[in-house]
């Protein structure tokens, strides 16, 4: 993958080029909406801390969930400078030197300001996104939030207009250099996640089975790759 | 999980009561050995930054790989305040409310001081430790760094004495509520890490057949549950 566009700011430019990096959109919402979770960074009296929490992304905004940086946040009703960062870990590269050893990923950095969500029409939309990302199918089929739950869920958006994701995919890139002549296996192992099958809550009431929707859950953006025996 | 200890400090001390948190080493150190992965976070010009590199910890030091963050650290030689999140993603928390969904998950925040490492025995230390943490056995059967590459790597160290974990496990947290007598299925589906069969990289010299440590692939810290048919 090239430079398909350009990067939206200076500060956003992928400066390492052995790594590929993308500015588009495309990009950027396939690896947002295949991540799980995301870690948000933001400042506290000059401390920077970075929270990992759960995200969706609704046409051009980032939400985040963010009871705890939420506190934070509560008195800023214009926002602070943010940073959220998601990361997929694809697989271990191994050349034939130490220094070039690697990993596969996928990683997309957001970087503005972060808003608290107030309109409680907008977390109910942001709560079915987050539901739905968690397992497709699963938002009609839970007790829908109150207002009084609405409130006390603490929810912040960013804009995407200065995203840039990282891409690294494939073997070492050592080859053509003279330690492809040692005599040390390179190559890379790939990583997958897997889920194993559903467990029942310990007070489930009795009579209900696992969900359809739930017995066979792969995670999205994945590459289906049959696993070894 | 229970607090086995003090928080080292008020901002590090976890303050949602239905996630479980750890202050002593033993917590702290197993989920960073179990991760590969990172999230650094500083602060530039006044944009917050969220950066995914590798660490490891050696005794008391948590190490982690910067190249990019080295840039702007190089000038402050007595560091800057950072933190470095890590979390491991566990499976997913269906509750019979949207609004008790969650993950579970593993995850340590240390906040510090991030210092770069100068002394080219340290670094290589470091990259020793990095190097079998991708892959234990890799570091033996690997062309060992020279001095040039040890330069021009990046590496930086946060004391490890302002640290909190965070883990959840298990089912919903609705049992004994109203919403446990609805009929909505509940529980939570595991999440797994696995390796697919070592890639040859494409121009492997001949000859070469893939090493024994890197055959059985497995994340360190990981329960080894048999996955579903």
């Amino acid at each position: 993958m090239a430079h398909r566009s350009g990067a939206p700011s200076a500060r956003t430019r992928v400066k390492r080029v052995h790594e590929n990096a993308a500015y588009d959109r495309e990009a950027i919402d396939a690896i947002h909406d295949a991540a799980l979770v995301c870690h948000l960074g933001f400042e506290r009296d000059g401390q920077p801390y970075v929270i990992p929490t759960l995200h969706a992304r609704l046409g051009d905004r980032l939400y985040v969930h963010g009871s705890s940086a939420s506190r934070t946040l509560r008195a800023v009703s214009e926002g602070i400078p943010a940073c959220v960062t998601v990361t997929l870990l694809d697989g271990i590269v191994l050349a034939r030197s130490v220094f070039e050893h690697s990993i596969n990923y996928r990683s997309v950095v957001v970087l503005g300001r972060a808003t608290t969500v107030i309109d409680p029409d907008e977390k109910n939309a942001v709560l079915e996104a987050f539901t739905e990302k968690l397992l497709p199918g699963r938002w009609a089929d839970s007790r829908p939030p109150t207002r009084k739950e609405l409130k006390a869920t603490g929810v912040l958006w960013l804009p995407l207009d200065e995203a840039s994701a990282k891409i690294r995919v494939g073997g070492p890139d050592d080859g053509g250099t003279p330690d492809a002549e040692l005599d040390v296996w390179a190559g890379h192992i790939p990583l997958t996640v897997r889920a194993l099958p559903p467990v029942p809550a310990s007070d489930l009431k009795e009579g209900l089975t696992v969900p359809a929707y739930a017995k066979r859950y792969k995670r999205p953006g994945l590459t289906d790759v049959p696993l070894p025996g």
